[in-house]
């Protein structure tokens, strides 16, 4: 099944702001929250299940502390979560809502909130996914939270298992490094596509068929799609560096450059992509013309050879009692004669029209 | 009928400006104001008729005044609220004019007013309408105006009636609340535009008919409108939250940023519907070159086969006494083989051209 | 006759600035200046001669001083009232230079200048046609000049005559007002080319001649034209609303904003024309296409018919001595059920590929 | 010739800034400059050899020196001038690289240094061609530099010898008019364009051949050269008019946002001109289709009366022996009539089907 | 083989910021640094093996130090040049990471960091490749990294050597002259592009084959992938004109603006280029309409000239038995006369109908 391109909202209208409901698909599965508490010297690891909440320490230490939740069904545990962390309504309806923008919204000293856009590519049908991931940013304090439950955060983890240099960083760091993953995974998406579109050219180049034609509309369509999601992901990351906020640290800032690079970079891929699928459709448009050229001229010189040729034999064939070649002996290969010599001519003239 | 893309201005050129006069369908029936005033302790709820409206009290007080007034044909009522509220002559004017292009305008200490376009579908022609709402935003007091008396903020008065959030605070919130009702309007008919559209697409993928072309055509008209309409309302947004007014809170200003994203959602799906529509526009131009191309090989195979076979037979239909072939035995087969030969070896050549 | 794209200028290339010559058509009427005094208490209103001009009396007092100048052909006026009014030679130049581009022009204290173009129906070619009107804005005097003497203003200076608020403000409000007649001028102008665009583009559904095509070029033009006249009149109001200049009193920047919107509402809807012609050419082009298709359709359903039928006609037209079937009793009658075979079998074929 | 979209540069690449090389044509013609010194009592003009640039006079003092160096190609004399003034090595570099966009350089105090691109009619091959002029502003001296000797200057020259105003002024005002002399010269080639894409116009639409399509594309090109030229001349205005630079007096100011209205509206109608070619080229290929249409709608006519017919006669052509029609005395006239009935009846189809 | 569009990223998602990884084509050749040390008295310049660069002195002192790194394959060499430059991680990435879009980066006090994109013509393919180059700027020390060992900094090289300006100059003024050699080389390049693209417009207009249509794709695609390398250059150039670093001295700041003229100069030829593109695409798509015209003419002028005479033909070639004119001796002739007449008159008609 195709993607919408205009996804429904399941929010009623009319619905008081902070509302509290998920617009995704719902589900049966429980939802997973990994709890993940460092500094320098130590690290804990937890898995929690939603009823757990209440033990996550939320005093204000220098230990950092990283909540990723895998899931969005269970709005049980976004108001635990929002309670304990003390995050607005509005943030925590618009977590639940996955047809968020990407955006960052300053909560002044208590925390930034950042919602992307995640891109999976769908093996079975070939098709980009994309994914919400909401995180929260406050001063000893991560909270990520995925539609589903995948394993995009896996290398942060590990490098945080290992007393990596992160390890001895802040919470703008961690954040930093998981923006970092999130954005790292649009370049084998976009390499993917870009290959599948060179694909296309070569096939368009070689032998257009109308089936080509659907698919550079297709992919035209995914690119619209996905630069809806990718687009803005500029502006969040360049609102982040040049960011007042205490929360991120200035040294943090170089790195969230960094990833402003890359989304510029992932931009002007899109951009290239686009104006090369147009350029894929307009010499789809102008070669059908050449073909139909090329099928016009066959025609054309079929039909301007054989038709007068059956005209004279035609002439032969009628009845008229008193036609006097009819009686001369050599009067059949001349006709044949002449037909071979108008049949010359009309080459010759093809030829050098260059139609032939 | 379908909707004129310049309405008409009523107002004659070089009237005075506040000049009142409904633009609009003139009507018969009853205009309904209905006044809500509340605050945390007590609502009282009353609908008045035009000739009522001096009883609306409006000192300065603790107490929330919500007029909502439902039809714009009584210039009465209009006036007499100008006066009661001491509204500027222009504001009226662009209450009753009902081309007006989304804006918010600032009167100081006294009052915002702000205009923005109401999508309503209408089931019968499968169109969209726009209807203006004006909104004049006191420090204790919120005014409404509709072109008619629709139930659009049947929600919010329900959730002032039930004593919710809403019944403690200031009129900017109750601004806010119905301004975000008029903005979550637009994505139910957004979402239907959108599965129209993609129908349309299906359809055209599968059986493209003039009627599709007529079809994207009329998309792209009602889009170009619903545009007009919808566009400037990131400025409002834009504006009111980052206005130095005094007369928003900072606490509701949250709560703006929310339907600034939300504008700038619909701003992106209306580009995204118009980037499709374009694209199906260019593959029905493609698909029908297409077509031509398949309906000219045809053409060129069925002549290229039968011209040469028919001049054959043409040949032996000549009447000249002296035609050897005629008197064999085995000609009239020959001819038939050769006929059948000319016939497969045109054959072989268009498959070798991929033309079958 | 056609509008130019491009209008002479016909001041020499090199001339000193503020060279006075008339950049229009000459003509022999004679220019009449109307001149009309007022504060609150009274107005008096005369008509001049050019060689008149030295009665108006420009002393600074209280009294408004408005002077509608009707036509430009004589150069001593425009001298006249420049030395009277100590106008810049350059304003006199681009006066006399019927090509401005809309703009304001800040003279400090002592006045503003502003530029605008008129527009105006021509009944008879069916053409607008634009007109330059130039503003010059003083403390307690408006000069206006027209290319033309028409009553364009006749409204203001009814309302003028009539007491009415006017009387009672200052010139600065006065430019108002006859800068809001010129813009709702600009309203029956574009009303009156949307329908014409419409009912264009029922023409094109309906009935799509190659006059049709004609048209959507004509009124393509024509919006390219008119857009460079009224486009820039935002840029002009905009300046004015927000200029610092002491002539212009903040309580009639709020009337200067209502213009604003005015000026946006046409851009807006110019903006809507041009992208309706736009979307109507690619319908002509993709309609044509159809019609192409539906005319080749029809050729190959009936050469594919009867160039078989003719052949096998052929075959048997033959004069070969030996055709065993030729003897055969009810051999024409099995030709001709053939050939109904053939001629239904075909049929079939292109109803299933739905050529039929 | 054709212009070349990319000119060959000639400065070696990695060659050190300031290399003095000049890049255009070169010629053996002695380079003439022109030395005119004056104020507002006395004027002297003399022709100088680059040998004799050791006698411009520079102190400072009171009177202005307008040096005009007519021909780029001897190096010399941009030597001697440089030092002579004290020109920085860079801006001599590019008043010698003759494919200079236009621009502003501000050297602080001592001078401004502008290039400008003036257009140039050449009568025989029907181009316009650009000719780069530079110009270096100081306080007491203007220095101009044009490719070719040629007598653009000469209306500010005589305006000077006579006494006029500009004698009176300082070297800024002479800057000024130099530049509108050359922004002035823009008029006469665009109204020129104007016209001669007009004349296309007409014969568009009333005898569209390829070569029209020729000249189309032609005017296009030509177009993009022109905008890469004239384009940039805003900003070089726009830049002096608002430069802090205090070589420029405020009150020289006011002319040169004379100027920059000039080339707002010089840029207006090159968007204009290129908007109608696109028009154009748009109009011509929908107008081809057209005409594809009508023939493709002949031959169908044709094909489809007379298929039917030659089908008809072939019939009766053929020999079976048994055929009970041949003997029957009317049938010739019958078939006749049968034939003169199906032409009817398929060409009352074609005209209800409105192909007639 | 065709350049990649999206050039596949070797670096693992998800691992840390400044992981070392050259994501170019490995290579076993030796990278070789060159060291050039240098003040107004002397110069010494020494070719390093990557075991050497601890020799390198970088004692804070007045010569300038400008190392030079052909080839990126050895890592070995990054990380001692950045150790020993006190070199931030992020950079020693980047400069190994060779799809950066061009960029400048402040590091405050310490360095700047540069990335630009070198073009580079390949004589065999006829593409153009572009090859990564970073530039580091220090006080007293400028780094260079190049993809391959080519001598494109030789003239600058030689200038040192030579003893000339450079010498007395700081290292911002070799980092000029190094960007000056890179952005100068552009021309070349974008010349020989231009020259091929007007090739390409005289073969499209003369004899235009389906290979000029994919030449065009071809070019647009080139266009494509060149502008995401040079067009950011803009930027690069004006940020560090601009630039408060204290890393660039204001006299140096002057050259900067030279280049960044030739960056202006070079878009603007690139926009040209592609509008010139864009324009061969649209005159091809209509010549072919024009071609495809011209052949329907063809045809349809022969067939409506047989088409009648083959039917006359085959009336008289009927073998109805009373067919009275078969009897009349003049029959014969007088049919061949009427064939002439209806031939001559179908010319006739087509001439009128300007299709002859």
């Amino acid at each position: 099944m195709k993607r919408k391109i205009v996804k429904k909202r399941m929010k009623k209208v009319g619905a008081p702001p902070g509302t509290l409901q998920f617009t995704g698909e719902n589900k049966t599965d429980k939802v997973v929250v990994e709890v993940v508490r460092f500094d320098g010297q130590s690290l804990e690891e937890i898995s929690l299940d939603p009823e757990q909440l209440q033990q996550i320490e939320t005093s204000h230490e220098e230990k950092i502390t990283w909540v990723n939740v895998g899931g969005l069904h269970d709005i049980r545990v976004i108001e635990s979560l929002g309670e304990k962390f003390q995050i607005h309504q509005l943030v925590m309806e618009d977590i639940l809502n996955i047809q968020q923008r990407p955006k960052v919204e300053d909560y002044g000293r208590d925390y930034l909130y950042i919602v992307v856009q995640m891109l999976r590519h769908d093996e079975q049908t070939g098709e980009v996914h994309t994914e919400q991931i909401s995180l929260v940013l406050g001063s000893n304090f991560v909270l990520t939270f995925q539609e589903n439950p995948t394993d995009v955060f896996g290398e942060v983890r590990k490098r945080l298992t290992e007393g990596r240099r992160i390890r001895f960083m802040r919470s703008d760091y961690l954040a930093y490094a998981l923006l970092d993953t999130i954005v790292d995974n649009y370049f084998p998406i976009l390499e993917r596509i870009g290959n599948e579109v060179e694909a296309l050219e070569i096939e368009l180049i070689n032998n257009p068929t109308p089936s080509t034609l659907a698919k550079i509309h297709h992919y035209k369509r995914e690119l619209l799609l996905l630069r809806k999601s990718v687009w803005p992901i500029r502006d969040v990351i360049s609102a982040l560096s040049r960011d007042e906020s205490n929360l991120i640290a200035s040294e943090t800032r170089v790195y969230l450059r960094d990833i402003h690079d890359h989304a510029l970079h992932i931009i002007d891929t899109l951009g290239i992509i686009r104006d090369l699928l147009g350029g894929l459709h307009d010499l789809y448009l102008t070669s059908i013309g050449n073909r139909t050229n090329e099928i016009m001229k066959h025609l054309t010189i079929f039909a301007s050879i054989f038709m007068p040729l059956t005209f004279l034999a035609g002439i032969y064939g009628m009845n008229f009692e008193y036609m006097p070649e009819l009686q001369w002996p050599w009067a059949y290969f001349a006709t044949l004669g002449l037909m071979t010599a108008v049949a010359l001519g009309l080459l010759l003239y093809f030829r050098k029209r260059r139609w032939l």
